[in-house]
């Protein structure tokens, strides 16, 4: 998915949600457990019920391999019926992978060759050759087939408390380790296959943020479970390509532990949609 | 593995040897890849030939998340043949996980409990809550059967060039950032159940690392293919335990390309075990 289209979804749809697919078996309804595979059944009835109000899913990798290798057909199969079932969705692995340029190609490889995703979340602590390989399209495309956007979706400030311990940390000339992976990296990518994580819990930061990437889009975890304030963010972060995608995971994929879960779930989309398309307007 | 079980493995076989099985499909030898699980298959030779001169194998996760469902089946084989034929050899899983930690616990749990590595490798981008959840033991361990170590390897100093980019920055007080990470993670953990990753490339940076963890083990990648000196690590980084893992992976998995890739892995990790004898009876 390329910037312009994710932009005219954005528009359309009057919708910068983004629905964190978080599938732990230890949370799902009862009634999804009797499934053949139920992370795949309760991912699919999530995504038919919330579909209309958001833009984009993000898969947490880390929900997927805790259950081995049936976590990960499920994870497959769930990319392959965004795909077929609704192309409009950008699909976001967040795997927060990052190694050596060797080992990110094979990272690369695995997330967007094999499982065919649109972006992946990456570490930058390994600095430029563990971020790259994840940008340029290798091995180049067949002969007759396009080249496809892969976005790369680096961490700069993280929403969870540990944030602080070194993302914040001031070098002599008093720039942030966050602000910093944001400068540097804006060599490595354009805005239109770069986006940094952001969390909501800082809302205030989100100007100096947009000093340093003034057009990348941000994703943005934090809204719902984790207290940040969608209103915060928007006032500070938002550019006039909207320039957000922002996250929630358990505060609409759980909010029903009954057999009304997905309706429950549609509900709770539809409600964040309608904040967003004020903001939007307001804006 | 306990850190005095280690200690012991490596007097006893005079190696600290870490032997990486970065299994890439497209560069086994041929012959391996009439087997039923070629990935396996392969591993299982290396490791009957190399075991004797090594004290670890640390497999990257990278190259079997690439061959999808049947890569992580190769994994699961790998770390339970070891356990099963080799139980002296600590098992590193080098998948530099890291996120908020309701999700390290999830990767901890598949990594520690499904698999059941000794060790995982982690990024500390994300701060203390993010690290944590890999060291306490989560859910506790069923009534009678004695908790194992969980080691943690967090990246300090890596070997890439990339390295230059954040790790180097110093703050207002003159610490650089690898520093930092080593000394506020000395709170999060201790020498029985924390390393870290130092790449052998900075050899002389050893002793600045040796200031701020006099006793940690220190996982070294970056000699062999990437041109870090072995004497240069030990030189500096030695401690009076060894206090070393020194890790080798394409050096020697593919010191061969024909039948005799075994043979030949062999007796590439054999000279290094030599040079590792002299190298601890020196000290």
């Amino acid at each position: 998915m390329t910037r312009q289209e994710l932009i005219d979804n954005i528009r359309r749809k009057r919708s910068f949600l983004c629905v964190g697919l978080d599938t732990d078996l230890r949370k799902v309804p009862q009634c999804v457990l009797k499934e053949e595979d139920p992370i795949f059944a309760f991912n699919r009835a999530i995504i038919e019920a919330t579909a209309p109000y958001c833009v984009a899913y993000k898969p947490n990798l880390a929900f997927y391999e805790a259950e081995g290798v049936k976590g990960l057909a499920a994870f497959e199969k769930t990319v392959k019926y965004l795909k077929e079932h609704h192309p409009d969705q950008m699909i976001i692995a967040d795997a927060k992978r990052g190694d050596i340029g060797n080992t990110s190609e094979m990272y690369a490889r695995t997330f967007f060759d094999t499982y065919g995703v649109d972006a992946l979340t990456v570490a930058p602590y390994m600095g430029e050759d563990s971020v790259t390989p994840f940008i340029s399209p290798l091995p180049a495309p067949p002969l007759g087939e396009c080249s496809k956007t892969r976005w790369v979706i680096l961490l700069a400030l993280t929403s969870n408390k540990g944030s602080l311990d070194f993302q914040l940390t001031e070098d002599k000339e008093g720039e942030r380790l966050f602000e910093k992976v944001i400068r540097k990296s804006q060599q490595w990518g354009t805005p239109d296959n770069m986006m940094y994580v952001v969390g909501a819990t800082r809302g205030e930061l989100f100007t100096d943020i947009r000093r340093v990437a003034p057009e990348n889009f941000l994703l943005v975890p934090g809204v719902g479970a984790q207290g940040g304030s969608l209103e915060e963010v928007c006032k500070y972060g938002m550019t006039k390509d909207c320039g957000l995608i922002v996250n929630s995971s358990r505060a609409i994929i759980y909010a029903s532990n009954g057999e009304d879960f997905a309706q429950r779930a549609a509900e709770e989309a539809k409600k964040v949609q309608q904040q967003m398309e004020q903001l939007l307007a307001k804006a």
